[in-house]
């Protein structure tokens, strides 16, 4: 079935749910919204092109779900409750089971977040897919990059690595990224490659406790990186304190599996620094969330990350590009 | 010169202004915004794809530019005043000339519109541009497109079609769209297709003036048609009223040029709807902006969108689209 581009926004649109603060949704030329008062907007942007991004085979739901989840997450790094997006979909045809597909991971993780989809547009071209998210947060309350102090310890959420661990096992031909995978420590890869979940009530909690967080969709090393320059401090990792999930140490090894956990991109874990002070209050997070959070290093005075710790297998010029 | 995704984000990223409304711009996972208090947001989000909504020889200014104005005449269209905006780009390859080239258009469109571009991202892709663009706009003053009335005139900015017919002259390949053509009447058309000028002033002037608003993006007709269904009236108009420019008849012949005006996409001119007592004011708005506005039909009840007068040249079946 071949869809013109109204039928496909009517498609979509029908989906979105009525809300007070949004005075007039997808129709006209652009939606109304009302912000809240005293609440500041964070905005974000991020783009999935087909065979750079994602596997042409991948599902539409899985794809609806992860171009909007990369966005979240980049809200809960900030430590924004989510509100409204814009959706950018380029189509190669218009496919009503496609959309349908697409939209039930896409709303199924908007629904969850509380966020709403206001607009965009469906376009002929490419497989790609482009979200705006906006959150809100109290004002001067966000979780920046810029705010790490020598002194603080260095924090992940989680387990890193396992979405790439994923992408290698499929780059390997070990893994369909389509459906269930009958070994129970893969498939908890491929959905973390398919399904990740961004962090949102952690990072929302960790308004107050951290000094500066990131999530780590480039990679922990270079994420963390991107705090230390922000902060124009260095960052030490105790690298064999990283947390390796048994499901990845499985599928790739131990020396890979901790490649991966600290350079491997396309992880929505958030990085995030605070006081030793706090590791109690952070412990005490982690228990409520029921999400690991681990120490794993501490920032100093200086510039760059550091790795201490066994030496991680993979290429050295690796370590190069976050060398101080 | 080929250059990564981060020196691409940080050539765009200098050229951008620091504002107070601005309080974290590019760099961290979100950019963090202020809302005016009492103000609404108008969103908005437009892709342009190479070969699709462009053609692909066009130079990287002019798509720069282009791409924020289709989405600056989308607040234009709801009166709202622009304010912050995300661009996504993907490109084939990453090259310094191409992207200052593009930043040149954008930058010199942004800065004239008064609006900031304070994130998105740059991804390995087939060349395609999405923006969201976000607006201010005094709660309750917003231009809808359901506002017509029965017995209100509708009005048309500009000359129309001329966009349209700089579309035809290059598939005709009677027009280079790259470079200034000899011909002053090809050379209006090619700037109306290539730098399109969103009707901000116009748009705030017309909040308390008009009933009814949307840009002609899709069409004269079309976009009067989606005023007439969301408003639950009919629109007539009396084809022979729409003005037709000296430079578009003198290329395409009088039929031509006033079919590129009635059913021509690319076209940013606003058509809205006012009360008939508007007449005076909406005139003197006229001679104020030194923007020609046209009265080219009424409101009515019943549905759909009707031709009246002289019948314009084109497939019969495009009516058929509009038609009660």
């Amino acid at each position: 079935m071949s869809l013109d581009e109204f039928g496909l926004i009517e498609r979509i649109a029908r989906r979105v749910p009525a809300r007070a603060d949004i005075v007039l949704g997808i129709g006209d030329d652009a939606a109304l919204l009302q912000p809240s008062p005293e609440q500041q907007l964070a905005v974000t942007a991020d783009t999935l092109n087909a065979g750079v991004h994602f596997p042409l085979e991948t599902a539409a739901a899985d794809l609806g779900w992860k171009a909007l989840a990369v966005n979240l997450s980049d809200l809960a790094a900030m430590g924004a409750t989510p509100v409204w997006c814009t959706l950018s979909l380029s189509l190669p045809e218009a496919d009503a089971a496609w959309i349908d597909g697409f939209a039930d991971g896409l709303f199924a993780l908007a629904d969850a977040s509380g966020i709403a989809l206001v607009g965009g547009d469906t376009t002929r071209g490419p497989l790609s897919v482009s979200i705006t998210a906006m959150g809100r947060v109290p004002a001067a309350q966000a979780l920046r990059r810029d705010g790490a102090r020598p002194g603080d310890d260095v924090w992940i959420s989680g387990c890193p690595g396992e979405a790439a661990g994923a992408l290698r096992l499929w780059q390997q031909g070990r893994l369909d990224v389509r459906g269930v995978a009958a070994d129970a420590g893969h498939e908890r890869l491929r959905e973390r490659l398919q399904r990740p979940t961004p962090r949102l009530a952690l990072g929302r909690a960790l308004r107050g406790l951290a000094h500066a967080a990131a999530d780590v969709s480039d990679g922990l090393l270079a994420d963390l990186g991107h705090i230390a320059a922000r902060s124009g401090v260095a960052a030490v990792v105790q690298a064999d304190a990283v947390p390796l999930s048994a499901a990845l140490c499985g599928a790739l090894g131990d020396a890979a599996a901790g490649d991966c956990a600290l350079r491997g991109g396309d992880d929505y874990e958030l990085c995030f620094t605070a006081a030793p002070a706090r590791r109690a209050a952070l412990q005490a997070l982690a228990a409520h969330l029921a999400l690991p959070l681990t120490r794993i290093g501490r920032i100093e005075a200086g510039e760059g990350v550091h790795c201490a710790g066994a030496p991680v297998a993979g290429p050295a010029h690796g370590y190069r590009h976050f060398a101080g």
